[in-house]
């Protein structure tokens, strides 16, 4: 069987993370190293409510086949929110629906990518964005990512060197949970301009924001198309595999024969009882809950890393999203460390997955979202335990 | 932008079918052209009973990230199914849910189709895996479609000339209703064992036979591995998205790799109510209600056929599924006639779009599964008239 496997699949592995998650199933374990939205704060029943009225009032054609760009509702209201929460005007019929954010990875990569393409991503970089363009065989260039977004001179770099695209994460980066400052935008932007480097602007906390000024996009800034990435799994649910891509019309055309392709259209079902859920409900106080309790669980979080662990460590202190990111001292390796925590029933995602070159050997990442605030500080407690042992 | 797009992009194309179904919204449009199932048969209120419990019930993991590889539950319940109505033992790890069938055409391509592959397809084939697999730029062979299967000569010589698969549709081919006999099913099976050629059974319309016996997949007579794809879309409602393929471990590991850099997973929450809705409602008395329906459909539209339509025109009268293929005499373009039709009110799907070498000039497909009986009746009647225009 094995020589019948095309020639891609030689670059690609299982994700680690999902490796991971199942060593970390054993309810004993406090877990930082899923990438989950907290449960509790899943309106199950308002949810509940929006299916019962889609099948009762609209069952037939909730259930039937649809189109590929998506419900027009959804998209109307998705547009809706760009201006009033975000202030960004984005016309309804250039926003196509997709199966989860990760969709757009691949549809983008089916229309743009050519073996050998040189993409451009952050590093460390989201490992769902390396799985989904590797099967396309492109040749990732990183490019430091620094408390305030990137090191602008080794991008620069990457553009002039021919870049095809850039693809980052400019609110509260999964895994490091830093954000660009509003000059580095702007930067980043003329340098995309500069070189014409397609942009794909994945954004799925943008609105996860607990202290700080909301920024713009840096799409907002760009003057060349790119594409600008949305999804309701960390605002809503993740379940129903709702995300979406902003673009214009040259390239939306394109994205649709892709995803055509790829899986007819996203579950007719899934968008109704969301739309339905959000016609009928304030969803902006939803995030408001959100952005409330995930705030607070970053703050415990810090707080109890600045008690706990050792002054050497260094951490990202994120104004918003999920996660942040530990660099211990040169030579502590997190692989390590990870076998360590585990003994102790604490487990996290160590960093070097996150970089495509190997590095990042004494890194980490730890998410706040799902796990609550007396089981942060004892799981912080055990990992500062665990490190130290390291530095002894 | 236009030099930007990967090159695997200049070989596919927008679905024709879908271009043609915007042009058939009127309503007054008697339309055999989509492939829809009848929407008055979903089972609605089962379904929203389905719903409300799973949010009751399981709200919030419902709502969650969950497998690549599906719901478990729902997998034991497609295994069972196999062997009670099927009778083929499948074990329920080995069946990985997926995003709609079209999905598995996907991530099939991605994991076996080098560039230059050569794909062996039935002619007339079906579009979706023509429009799947053309982005990962195969070379198609062509099969020539007998009233009872593929041309075996053909066949084999397509299989001795180095194939890496053969996609096909053996029960109720989509578009020409074709199904394959039990000696060309056992003889395609030994033919791909022989040649060691990886076959994709594509099976959506197997459950919907309403004359004659069923037969044993093609998949069940293989030594060698294969996947056999499946689907609740014509048996339930295509609205969930909810497909699934079943493989050996091997295969399985890279199918699973593939599709979660393609979408993660699918629906949760669509998966949660399938499945209870599967639980709690005996879909075996629902199959047969569709069964019932549909073929009283294609008696009434082949009946009205030889009534209304010149004799000089031939169709398939399949057993099951939800089209038959018309083939009038040489000469008759059916793309002229569609313009002459839509005049009349009636539609169908031109044949050509399902020959990848441009022939099938005179043939056409229509769908009988989504017009009550009157409908059908008037409809052959227009559409049999602006035929008779084109022989005078």
């Amino acid at each position: 069987m094995a020589d019948k496997f095309a020639q891609r699949m030689g670059t690609v592995h299982r994700s680690f993370i999902r490796e991971i998650l199942k060593v970390t199933a054993d309810s004993e374990i406090i877990s930082f190293a899923g990438g989950l939205p907290n449960p509790e704060l899943f309106p199950v029943p308002a949810m509940g409510q929006a299916a019962s009225e889609v099948f009762a009032d609209i069952g037939a054609s909730a259930l039937q086949y649809s189109t590929t760009e998506g419900d027009a509702g959804l998209r109307r209201i998705i547009a809706d929110r760009y201006r009033t929460v975000r202030g960004l005007e984005v016309d309804p019929d250039s926003i196509l629906v997709t199966t989860g954010s990760q969709q757009i990875l691949d549809i983008f990569a089916k229309v743009f990518l050519d073996k050998g393409d040189k993409v451009v991503i952050e590093s460390p970089g989201y490992l769902g964005a390396i799985q989904a363009f590797s099967l396309f065989e492109p040749e990732f260039v990183t490019v430091s990512l620094e408390n305030d977004g990137p090191n602008l001179e080794e991008l620069e770099a990457a553009f002039k060197d021919g870049a095809k695209c850039f693809y980052a994460v400019p609110n509260f980066q999964n895994p490091s949970g830093v954000s660009y400052s509003l000059e580095k935008r702007k930067a980043v932007a003329a340098l995309l301009d500069k070189y014409d480097v397609l942009f794909v602007e994945d954004d799925p906390y943008g609105e996860l924001r607990f202290m700080g000024e909301d920024l713009p996009t840096v799409y907002s800034f760009c003057k060349k198309p790119g594409v600008l990435c949305g999804s309701f799994s960390k605002i809503a649910a993740p379940g129903f595999r709702i995300g979406w891509v902003v673009t214009e019309k040259e390239i939306y055309d394109k994205l649709v024969i892709a995803k055509q392709a790829s899986d007819l259209h996203t579950s007719t079902v899934a968008q109704a009882i969301m739309r339905r859920y959000l016609e009928s409900n304030d969803i902006e106080s939803h995030v408001d809950l959100i952005r409330d309790r995930y705030g607070r669980q970053r703050e415990v979080m810090v707080e109890m890393i600045r008690k706990y662990f050792p002054s050497e460590v260094v951490i990202t202190e994120p104004e918003g999203g999920m996660f942040l990111w530990v660099t211990m001292p040169e030579g502590v390796s997190s692989m390590d460390l990870f076998d360590v925590a585990i003994k102790q029933k604490v487990a996290f995602v160590p960093g070097r997955p996150f970089y495509v070159d190997g590095s990042g050997e004494n890194t980490l990442r730890l998410n706040f979202s799902n796990s609550d605030e007396s089981r942060i500080e004892e799981g912080i407690k055990r990992l500062g335990k665990a490190i130290e042992s390291f530095l002894d």
